[in-house]
This record gives C-alpha cells, structure tokens and sequence, in this order.
C-alpha cells in the first residue's frame, strides 16, 4: 500500500488498518486522520509523534500503561496483540529460560512499581541479553526519564509497525 | 466495587476494568490513573472528563471516530464491543424495520461525509424516534457544534458505564 492509497481512506479503514500502530490506542491514529493527506510515511509518522508530545504528561504515562509486560502475563495467557507477540518472539521472550525468565519478571515487577507505568522497548532493535541489561540499568532513572524515554521507543515501535503495514502486500486496497 | 477499592487498583487491573470506558480508548482511563486517589465516582468521571476537555480537536475527533455506526455494520457483524451491544440493543438498534434500517444508514453516511466522525449519541437515554430524529437534526449542525455535542455524549456514556461497572457485584474484589 502506498502513501496515496492511504490518502484516499475514510476513518474507518484508516483506523481498522493503523489502529494498533500505537499498541491499544487507536484514538492517537483516528486523531491523526485530521492531518491527512500525508506526502509520506514519514509524516503520518511525525503527526502521531506530535500528538503523542502535546499530550499532558499523564496521557503519555497513558499510552505506557497500555502496553503489555515483555515476557509478562499477556504473553504467557496468550492474550497479546499480534503485533506484540511477534515484536517479543522475535527477542526471545517466549523462550527465556527459567532463570531469565524469574529475573524478567522480578524486574519487571520493580520498575513498575517504582514508575506506575511498566518498561517500554523497542523489542524488535534489541535481543534478549540487552533487553535484560536496559531494563536492569533503567530502573534506576528519574520518572520523567524513564516517561521521556519510553515514549521514544513507542515511537520507534510505532514506525517499524507503519513500515510493515505499508510493505504487506496484503494490505493493498 | 466501591471508590475506595478502585483506588487500590493496580493500573493493569485499572485498566482492565475500566478500559473501554470510553469506548476504544483506554489511554484515557491509563491516564486519569495518575490522578487517584478518587473522591467518588463523580470524582473520577471529571477526571476522565477534564482529561478529554483537555486534548486538541483532533484528539476530540479521535475519541468520536473510536465509536461504531448505531446499526451500523459493527452491530451486522457481531464485532461492537460488549457494551456497545447492550447499548445498541437496549435502544432497539438490532431490531430496526427495513425502511428505518435504510434511513439509518443514509442518515449515518450523510452525517460521516459531512464531519468525518460518526454520530455519538447516550443511547441508554434515547428510544429509536429520537434516535432518529436527532440524527437527521444534528446533520444540519457545523462541525464544531457537532464534535462538542458528541463529545457530551461520550461523557454521558462514560457515565453510565462507570456506574454499572461499580454496581456489577462480580466486580468485587
């Protein structure tokens, strides 16, 4: 699908199409409609990064919040979305072994406590080892830090889950 | 459930709980997290609403663009969400005779092709007469006019959702 087919959607294919390319808010992407056209997925990009800055900092912690644990509930209950399980299979969250898997879970468990909001990365630019080691160093940052950077990784997420969507020959309409 | 159990409410039961509050969006029930403890359930329905008041107009458009037709093919379909169902039910939307049916979905698109989101009215407040008649009123309105009435009745079924969340005794935790 290019920019232009993009372009000609009403809302409601737009949203059944880019919905989760912020994991469980389509608000952010229906909000974004607005903006069209988009000369590229470049700028369908930047629209959602702007409306996801200009929110208050709660409506950032928000979109954190609705993301699942890595290697967490969702994963074992087989209730992620589709996007996710494939972002955490791909750095091995479904395979960890028990001693990861214990570790994981433990700090998972920390950060959010300390945070209210639970670890957020970009799963698909990072494996397994270096999952472990960010979320072990980041649990020692500030809160505002820790808002600040997570919402860069939703953005990063958010682009590479555009950039499949407009590869798939699928979703040619 | 009462408020003072809500507030000791981890966000991921929070979220699970309230989530679709607000119909599809629950990065604002993630949000108003950050704002606990609550008074009442008034007290969380401002917060909820605050927040709302509080995004862009796009973001407004958003939340609106978040709701399914009334009789629209999400009810057809079997994919409205299960308080959507009730809703639309309870006001008869599932038992529209051919010629309502047919007038529904004209003034539906009508009302699309002029706003770019769809018509949100309070349904539990509302018969299928007035349903109808508001909908062919409302399609006369500016668009401001119109993304500031929607939104009043998305407060409106936040409400009402709220209340039966917290009057459903299975809800006890």
């Amino acid at each position: 699908m290019d920019v232009s087919t993009v372009n000609t959607l009403p809302y409601e294919d737009f949203v059944n199409i880019f919905g989760n390319v912020v994991e469980k808010c389509p608000l952010i992407v229906a909000a974004v409609w607005s903006s069209r056209p988009f000369l590229s997925l470049s700028t369908l990009h930047t629209a959602i990064s702007e409306f996801i800055d200009a929110l208050p900092d709660s409506g950032k912690e928000g979109i954190l919040r609705c993301h699942p644990d890595l290697a967490g509930r969702d994963l074992q209950s087989g209730t992620l979305t589709p996007e996710s399980l494939q972002e955490q299979a791909g750095a091995g969250m479904d395979a960890l072994s028990s001693a990861e898997a214990t570790r994981m879970a433990r700090l998972n468990e920390e950060y959010k406590q300390r945070f209210g909001f639970p670890f957020v990365i970009c799963a698909r630019m990072n494996d397994k080892e270096n999952i472990l080691r960010q979320l072990s160093a980041r649990c020692h940052n500030d809160c505002a830090v820790e808002r600040a950077r997570g919402i860069e990784e939703v953005k990063k997420i958010c682009r590479l889950r555009l950039q499949a969507i407009l590869a798939d020959a699928s979703n040619k309409l």
